[in-house]
């Protein structure tokens, strides 16, 4: 047993006393006090105002026994940071989407304390407040998912934009997902020196690429990250990478140097833990769906992801993709509450 | 060497003399003459007359060596046929989505040379003008793919309304899917009397379910589907499964006897035929990203899927899913005539 809280002992492959949880979009829509505060600024305004960002974050954490809280902000905050125009519709929509050399090159360096101070502030207000059991995670987007999103110019369900422009302008592709790279490190840094205790990378669009691709043009970027990121991981801050739609490309994940890889609902987690080896703990994966299923279908599918995991240290549980804003609350206490009883060692 | 078209060959796991190929969406909107059509009528007419579905059927027939036709139309064309009212615009919106057993009893058993009769007519009509070497497919949606719209209403990425359907009244769901397939069986039998010579199945949203839930929701009626037509397979009409998003499901498809699986650009060609074993043929997988590459790029990708599909018989190529509108035909002819080149044994 460790003295540490039980969602970085599990980051860390430590055994813990129970299965730490907490839900990917757990400050969001499904909880009336968020749609409250909603009721009164738009996303972009809440994503900058440290205050309503820092409410928002501790609002799941009043009502349930989670084990850990993520910052309120957007992946694509930190691109405003860099000068680039764009808006919520509700998905990001930029202005003059990235499609040229001139244009990479004009992006800002990011200089987190300067460009998006509010993310910053809003992380020491909510680990001001925070029960020492419950850490704080911060998050990026991974270089691949950003680049959809500014190439593309507006979320899209096949992304057609910016995959065809992956083989069309490797060139510009490649500069773009450098210097991409290169802010996400500095932003996490500056996360963690704001009191981030952990940090999460979202590559929500790794899985459009086939696992070629994938290796060629997702990967190394990500792997620039945590290479520029080895101190802080030295330090006891665990790097969450979520490969969504991830079970083509775990082989090529397996060779990425993080702590805890989050995997989608619709990965096995006994193969795929097999697979990453003893040296990464996961962190996943029951379908936001089940949560609409009756109680006792629920309480057996949370069993089932953990028998799946196994009695091994290093499993966080979590859902396998975000919350959905139709679900009930209350369904999200009983899994809380189930993972922790069910799961006592 | 056999006296069948290299499709249906191939489908049947014999040798030939080049691999086959075709294009999902081959029929559509990256070719100036199916724009020049589509610029009279709307869509759902371009379903709905004969006369103008050949003719958009055998426009990429006339212009590249493709080995095979698949008659325009639409998943949800035997839907309406069923009495739901739904339009397109441009994804199918159901009028009343259905939520209840009530609803799901009210729509009508499919009786397709009544119901639809301008399907088999096109169908005939097409049959008379191909050329003896390339082969008709015919083909509808997976019940589960069909259900997603139903009683999702509309197209969405997620589809978050119909997968939690699925938890919440399981006794609709399983009624509903049930209903979907027996009207499929008579739907394909019908297609195959009037000229189909393959049948496909998509199921383009069955990679929304985890295993488990493949398994127990979309695989049942897909089971019944093609028990339903054992007596079509056994005439030498093919039957082709097209799981999209399949990886995680392949295992399970492996049970499904059809006898070609398509896969999307995401699953390794290889790993998917060891798994599937050497009674399935397997169709697909360039990623149609891969047809704004460079030409050079783009004939050393083709080459990277042959080679993964290997030498034994059984292996029809294709894109891993629809091409894409914005796609240049020149790059499509390219495309052809490499994997024929190419692949000559």
């Amino acid at each position: 047993m460790t003295a540490l809280p039980p969602f970085l002992a599990a980051a860390l492959r430590q055994k813990t006393a129970h299965t730490p949880v907490w839900i990917m979009r757990q400050a969001g829509r499904y909880l009336p006090e968020y749609r409250e505060v909603r009721s009164k600024v738009d996303f972009a305004s809440l994503t900058h105002r440290p205050d309503l960002a820092a409410e928002v974050t501790l609002q799941p954490i009043r009502r349930f026994g989670l084990d850990a809280a993520i910052i309120f902000s957007d992946i694509m905050t930190p691109i405003e940071g860099m000068g680039v125009g764009l808006e919520y519709a509700p998905g990001p929509v930029i202005h003059n989407p990235i499609r040229t050399l001139t244009q990479v090159e004009a992006m800002r360096p990011l200089v987190p304390e300067q460009d998006v101070p509010y993310v910053m502030e809003s992380l020491r207000l909510v680990r001001r407040e925070l029960p020492a059991h419950v850490p704080l995670i911060g998050f990026c987007g991974a270089p691949f998912t950003l680049f959809c999103y500014l190439v593309g110019g507006k979320p899209s369900k096949e992304f057609s934009v910016p995959r065809a422009f992956v083989h069309g302008e490797p060139i510009v592709t490649a500069r773009l997902l450098d210097r991409l790279a290169d802010a996400m490190i500095a932003y996490l840094r500056a996360q963690a020196e704001a009191g981030a205790q952990a940090l999460m990378i979202f590559e929500s669009w790794g899985g459009l690429l086939g696992p070629a691709d994938f290796r060629a043009v997702a990967l190394p970027p990500m792997q620039r990250i945590v290479a520029g990121l080895q101190d802080i991981r030295a330090r006891g801050v665990p790097l969450i990478y979520f490969a969504n739609q991830g079970m083509a490309n775990l082989e090529a994940v397996k060779d990425l140097p993080v702590d805890v890889v989050g995997l989608d609902w619709r990965v096995p987690l006994g193969p795929a833990r097999k697979l990453l080896g003893p040296d990464k703990a996961v962190q996943g994966n029951l379908d936001p769906a089940v949560l609409f299923a009756p109680k006792d279908t629920l309480c057996r599918r949370i069993d089932d992801v953990l028998r799946d995991a196994g009695p091994a240290p290093g499993h966080i549980f979590n859902l396998g993709h975000g919350i959905w804003p139709e679900t009930d609350p209350d369904a999200v206490a009983r899994l809380v509450d189930h993972v922790h009883e069910s799961s006592v060692r």
